[in-house]
C-alpha cells in the first residue's frame, strides 16, 4: 500500500531528525515546553487516522496545548507562517474531521479537559473542550442537573460542538448547539474572541456562536465552552413495541408527537438487528421493526404517557407493548437497542464496519430507508438500521471486508445512492456526524448558492485557509 | 419640531411630484405594478415610524412586493443603484428596526402573508414572512400541532425570525430560531438562496440559517420560512404564588428547574404591578412579588407537577399557592399577569410607555432587577417589572411624558444604568427585542473583538451596505 509506505518513509525521516524542510518545528520550543511537542513516529502516525477514515497525511508535528494562551500562541505562529492546523481530541469522528490532509500541525487538545467553573444556581457549567460529556455528567449529577445530549461514543464537548452532535434524546432535548451558551475561540488569525454570554438567551449581535457550532474546526479553535444544563427528570418510563413495517412504526411516532406526547427518546431498530440482538443476548423478542421509547417527567405523568402511547400503537397495528418505570426493567426493555452494535459485530466477525447518517423529512423516512437498504442489498451487503425516528435521522451500520477493493467501491456507490435519496426527499446528507471529508461532494447539491456565502465566511475568518483545511467546504 | 417639519416638507415635495433627485423611482414601474409603489405622504410618513421609536427619516418610496420574484427584482435594482432598503411588516418592533435611517426604499412585506404549504405528517409549515404567529396557530390548530413562541404583540413570523423573538414559553419551548427549519432569503446583492432543508436537524454546511435569525434584516430579506411545529399538550395546569422578595421568587424557580420540573411558562410580576392589576381588575391578590406558572403534559402529570411546585414554594417562604387544570380557572390565575400592561397604563393616563429588555444569569436577576428599579426610581419614574424568570430575561415597563425633554434624558440615563448592570453581571443588552438602533452603543462592550467578525460577515454579504443600514451593528 502506497499510503502505508509513504507514512513509514515520513516517519523514518522524522525519527532521523531529517525534517530539514520544516525548520519551523524548532521554533515551537520558544513558546511551548518540550513535552508539548512531539515528532515521534508513533504519535504522528496515531494522529494521521480517524475512527473510520485513514486516508490522511502524517502531520509534521503534534502539539499539546494546556491553556488558551498556548492555543493562541500556536495559532498566531501558524497564521504567520501559513501552516495548516488540524484540531483533534477524543477522535471519535466518523467522517475524517481530525485527519490532517495537508500535514502541518495536529493540535491535540486532550490536555485541556478540565471543568473551569460550575454554576448550579445559573444552570450552567464552563468547561475546556476535551472533557467528554459523560465526565460533565459525572461532575454535575449530584446537583440534580445534567447535559442531555448523548451521541453514543464518549465524545469530547469540543468535538460535539464542532459537529453539532445530537443522538437519541434530540427529539426532546435538541442538539449540542442548543446547549452552548458561550464560546471562547481562537480565530484562524490568532485572535481570542468570546461569543455569547452567561445569559440563557440573547438577540444581541450576529449569532457567531451557532456559526462555530458545526464548523468542524474550520473557523477557529474552541478553547472554552459554557453549557446550559437541565434538571434530571424525577422519573422515566421505557417502552418497546414491534410493528410489521417501518412505515407503520414511523407513522406511530408521528401520531405520538401530534398527540403532544413529550417523547424523550425514540429509536427504531430494524428486524435484522433485532434478530442479531436475540442471538447475541439469548432473548426472543419478536423479530420485527421495533420502536424503543422513553418518557421523562414525574411518576404519574410518565405512566400516563406510556398508556397513551400504547393506545396509539394499537391504532397502528402494533404487536405487544412492554413498558415500565422500574430502572432495571427499563434497562431490559432497551437492551436490544443498546446491544445492536455488538450484536451485529458478532454476526460479522473479522469485518470492518462503517456507520453513516442522513436526515429526511419524517414522513419520507420509510421510503428513504427502503431505498437505502435496497441499494446496500444489491451491492451485496447486509445493513442494520438504527433510526432516531422522532427527527427523521437514521444510521446504517454496514460490515465489509476492507481489503476487498471491489467491495469498498460497491459500498461507496450504495452510500451515494442513500445520500442522493435523502437529498431528493428534501433532507440533508448528515444529521449529526458532520461533513468531514466524505460528504464534501454533496455540499454543492445540498446548499446550492448558499455554499458561496459559506465560502465568503470561511474566507473572511481564515484568509490563509490554514484551519482544518480540506474539511466541511469543498475547495 | 424640526423633525415634523422636515417630514411635511418632504411629503409636500413628493406629493407635488418634486422628487427630481430620485429619478430611480420612475424606473420601478418597469418591474412592479402601480399598486405596489407608493410615494403618498401618508404612506411614507406611516413607514417612517416604529412602535416606540420615531426618529427615522421618511423613505423615498414604499414598495409592496407580492412574491419572491418581486423581492428579488427590487433588491437587484437597489443593489445596482446603491439604494438603502428597510424591511417592515407588522411593525411591532420596539427598538427602531423598521425605521428608515437613510431614506431609500421601505420594503413593506405585508402582502406576503400566505401559508405556502402545510405538512402535518412532517410537523412543519411553510409560510411567507408577513403571516403572524396567531395566524399560523389558527391554521394548524385542528391538526393538533402548534408553533409555541408567543412574544405578546401580534408579530409577523419574518419579524420574529429577524429579532429571534421568544416570550413567555421560552423556558420550555425555546426561541423562534429553534423552530426555523429552512429559510429562503434574497441576499443584499439580489441572489436568491435557500438555507436549511426539510430535515429537522443537520450538521451539513455552516449554519447560515441561524445567522439570518436575529440579523434584523441586515443580511437579506427573508421571503419564506419553514417552521417546525410541536404537538399541543393534552392538558395544562396553571399556578400563582406570592413571595416576599424577588430573590425568594427567583430561587424558587431555580429550585423548580433543578428538580427537573418541565415548566412551560414562568413569569415574575413585581408588587407594584400586582397593586395596579388589583386596582384595574377589582381583585385582591396579595400585593407581593408573584410567580405565575404553567405546566404542559397529561392530566396526571401536570397535577403532580403543580403539587411538587407547591412543596418547593413552601421551602422558599411562599404565600398561598393557587393552582388549577380547569381552562377558566387557569385564565383567572393568570389574569393579573395578562392585564399588567393595561393596569399600569390606567395608573399613568396620558403618558407614553417604553419597554426595554435585558437578560442576565438567572442567579443575578434579583440584584440586577433591584439596581435597575433603583436607577429608575432615582430618575423619578415608577417602573413595573415583568420577568421570564426561567431564563433570566426581564422587561421594565416605564411611563413618561414624551414632551418633557429632561424626563426623556433621565429615562435614557436610567436605561443605560440597567444595561450596564446587565452586562456587568455577564448578561446581554437584549434577550428578545433585538438591537435595532437604541442598543447599538452597547455592541462594542458586549461583544468586544467578536464585533470585528460580525462586521466581516456584514461586509461579505452586503458589500454596498444597503440592507437596513444603521441597525444591528455600529458603523
Amino acid at each position: 500500500m502506497n499510503w502505508a509506505k509513504e507514512k513509514l518513509f515520513q516517519g523514518i525521516l522524522i525519527d532521523l531528525g531529517m525534517t530539514s524542510s520544516k525548520t519551523w518545528i524548532d521554533e515551537l520550543s520558544t513558546f511551548l515546553q518540550p513535552e508539548q511537542i512531539s515528532t515521534s513516529y508513533a504519535v504522528l502516525e496515531q494522529h494521521s487516522r480517524g475512527e473510520s477514515f485513514d486516508e490522511g497525511k502524517m502531520p509534521d508535528v503534534v502539539l499539546f496545548p494546556e491553556s488558551t494562551t498556548d492555543v493562541q500562541a500556536i495559532i498566531r505562529f501558524a497564521y504567520e507562517k501559513g501552516i495548516p492546523v488540524t484540531p483533534v481530541a477524543v477522535n471519535s469522528s466518523l467522517e475524517g474531521h481530525t485527519v490532517p490532509l495537508k500535514a502541518g500541525i495536529s493540535l491535540d487538545m486532550m490536555r485541556m479537559n478540565r471543568v473551569k467553573s460550575f454554576h448550579p444556581e445559573d444552570l450552567l457549567i464552563v468547561v475546556e473542550p476535551a472533557i467528554t460529556y459523560p465526565e460533565v455528567n459525572d461532575y454535575t449529577r449530584r446537583s440534580g442537573l445534567f447535559f442531555p445530549i448523548d451521541p453514543g461514543a464518549h465524545a469530547s464537548i469540543g468535538g460535539m460542538v464542532s459537529t453539532n452532535a445530537s443522538g437519541t434524546m434530540a427529539v426532546r432535548y435538541g442538539v449540542t448547539s442548543d446547549y452552548v451558551i458561550a464560546l471562547e475561540v481562537v480565530t484562524p488569525t490568532g485572535e481570542l474572541i468570546r461569543t455569547g454570554s452567561q445569559a440563557r438567551k440573547s438577540s444581541s449581535g450576529y449569532n457567531l456562536k451557532r456559526l462555530f457550532c458545526g464548523a468542524e474546526g474550520t473557523l477557529g479553535i474552541i478553547t472554552e465552552v459554557s453549557l446550559k444544563l437541565v434538571g434530571l427528570p424525577e422519573s422515566a418510563s421505557a417502552a418497546r413495541v414491534p410493528f410489521k413495517t417501518i412505515k407503520d412504526a414511523t407513522e406511530f411516532v408521528t401520531s405520538l408527537i401530534q398527540a403532544g406526547l413529550p417523547i424523550a427518546r425514540c429509536e427504531l431498530v430494524d428486524a435484522y438487528s433485532i434478530r442479531a440482538a436475540n442471538a447475541y443476548n439469548g432473548t426472543n423478542y419478536p423479530e420485527e421493526v421495533t420502536i424503543f421509547l422513553e418518557f421523562h417527567g414525574n411518576e404519574q405523568g410518565v405512566i400516563a404517557d406510556a398508556h397513551l402511547a400504547k393506545d396509539i400503537a394499537q391504532h397502528h397495528g402494533a404487536g405487544a407493548f412492554e413498558s415500565s418505570t422500574d430502572p432495571r426493567e427499563r434497562q431490559m426493555i432497551w437492551q436490544a437497542r443498546h446491544t445492536v452494535y455488538y450484536a451485529c459485530l458478532a454476526l460479522n466477525p473479522g469485518l470492518s464496519s462503517i456507520s453513516t447518517d442522513v436526515t429526511v423529512p419524517i414522513s419520507k423516512m420509510p421510503e428513504v430507508v427502503e431505498l437505502s437498504l435496497s441499494a446496500y442489498r444489491r451491492a451485496g451487503f447486509k445493513a442494520s438500521i438504527v433510526g432516531h425516528v422522532g427527527d427523521g435521522n437514521f444510521h446504517l451500520l454496514i460490515f465489509y471486508d476492507a481489503s476487498d477493493k471491489a467491495a469498498v467501491e460497491r459500498l461507496e456507490q450504495a452510500g451515494h445512492e442513500m445520500i442522493v435519496a435523502a437529498l431528493n426527499s428534501g433532507g440533508t446528507c448528515t444529521g449529526e456526524h458532520g461533513v468531514g471529508i466524505r460528504k464534501l461532494k454533496y455540499m454543492e447539491e445540498e446548499h446550492g448558492l448558499s455554499l458561496h456565502y459559506m465560502k465568503l465566511i470561511k474566507q473572511a475568518f481564515d484568509p490563509k485557509g490554514i484551519m482544518n483545511p480540506g474539511k466541511k467546504l469543498p475547495e
